[in-house]
């Protein structure tokens, strides 16, 4: 183990797992692989944690907190959720059946909410990681991404949240539906935030405006890049419109990856919603390392 | 040839190739094979052609009228769209660069909107064969597929459509994205009403009820087969709301698979309107006959 690191800090989703060895909320050394929750069995979690993390081991003991799909019930062992409202780290951490003796593994449960229905792992994490540096945010946080969460955060705990499949539909539309021959590479800013009020303003019209983009393209030659940049502005905005009651006249922050979030602050500033942003990856840390430690101050 | 048989009817779509011999009106024998469009280069239309009707043809010439992806730009030889209005088999019938002398094969042209944009092929030889049976009919169309078209129709012609991904979009949310775990087979007539219902009555909140589907999978023992009903409903009760001002008030007759049909049917009769429907496929070869007839009369 590198001699400075002293807990070993596990991001794990359904298509990657990502891996920091840390010195208290430090990262000093970082390592990936695409052993995501989704190609694995239960048994092979933790044959494929120790594949990328046996550099950094030696005969001692190590703490990893991980947070992600692998705490779900097709992954390594299920960290039942935690039911909202509550603080995103209020759930206790489950060890998964981990054999070798140099791991002490702990999976961070998600959360759940009973009306509407909706379920999030990892973000929680995320969102811890965001408050803490500004604990007393009271507003709504949206993380942009293949499933995208909007969560109202009052007096430090997660009140209510919604996801939106927007990203995951998007991929699928413009990749292998009858639009990926229209959809190309590049963007056209003005496209996108047309497309994106006008579906804000008439959200009930998106069904009929999928398929312009092909009528389009054939008779009135829609380049593909602005034939991609409605798209995601048709797609952003009917979930803007849905999610209208999280971030109307609310303190907006954006934690996601750059792009993507700029894509959704310019959507959210055409509505003269000025969103601020955080990085996803640094919240993502900050998050584990509460979590480390809370779980070191309560550890017996 | 059939001695009967004086033409051949063609529905030659994306992913299928149907032929029916046909003795004026009266189909006599079919045949078909998966050749359809989208895997096909332009040289290889005739092979595929006369591979599926050389049981059929002697010495002589026989008339082949198509309709279908097969006049689109990627297909055998490109039909020009005819723009709306206009009546449904008005546009000048294509011959390919068949170069077979037992073959004279002519292309039925799709028809195109200006505003909004759209396009269809195949659908307006379907309209064409229903409005030969009821050629005073003044009303909607609706044709239920893959891409959903509904049609206005007002003294013969076209007066406008409108076309909806819900069939490929509900093909891509159960197959393809993370929505196939929960999504199985069975059907829950009362959980798709309540979808439909819900998603006509509130069609802003679709983008957020998606995701619910797993979420209530995983938290609230929703079964396959509900989750099925109820995507399918919030998806064609989304369509439903945009298509709006084509059903509303309106006489509505469904051309499309008997199921398909039922379903669309279904969500119409719970907002108090009792469509007509209509078989498909004889519409689309009683559509193919109008055409021949037309193109015996007109040829010189």
């Amino acid at each position: 183990m590198n001699a400075v690191a002293d807990w070993i800090a596990v991001d794990w989703g359904t298509s990657n797992l990502r891996a920091w060895a840390m010195a208290g909320g430090r990262p000093v050394a970082e390592a990936q692989a695409d052993h995501g929750m989704g190609v694995l069995q239960p048994h092979q979690f933790e044959p494929a944690l120790l594949d990328l993390l046996t550099p950094w081991l030696d005969t001692g003991l190590i703490t990893v907190v991980a947070c992600g799909m692998v705490g779900a019930r097709q992954g390594w062992t299920e960290a039942p959720y935690t039911p909202v409202p509550c603080a995103p780290l209020s759930g206790r951490l489950k060890a998964p059946p981990a054999t070798d003796p140099r791991l002490d593994v702990r999976i961070i449960p998600g959360l759940s909410q009973v009306r509407p229905p909706d379920v999030m792992r990892g973000e929680e994490t995320q969102i811890a990681g965001y408050l803490a540096s500004d604990p007393g945010f009271d507003g709504v946080l949206c993380l942009p991404g293949t499933h995208t969460k909007w969560a109202q955060i009052s007096a430090g705990e997660v009140v209510s949240f919604r996801t939106f499949m927007t990203g995951e539909i998007f991929a699928l539309l413009a990749g292998q539906s009858v639009l990926r021959h229209f959809v190309g590479e590049g963007w056209d800013e003005a496209a996108f935030t047309e497309a994106a009020s006008d579906a804000l303003s008439r959200p009930e019209a998106l069904a009929a405006r999928l398929f312009s983009l092909r009528a389009e393209s054939l008779i009135a030659d829609l380049s593909p890049a602005a034939a991609r940049a409605r798209l995601s502005g048709l797609l952003i905005g009917a979930e803007l419109a849905a999610a209208r009651p999280y971030w109307l006249g609310q303190r907006v922050a954006l934690i996601g990856a750059p792009g993507l979030s700029e894509t959704y602050g310019a959507a959210l500033a055409a509505q003269g919603l000025l969103a601020e942003t955080a990085d996803a990856t640094r919240a993502t840390l900050a998050g584990l390392a509460a979590a480390h430690a809370n779980y070191t101050e309560t550890a017996p």
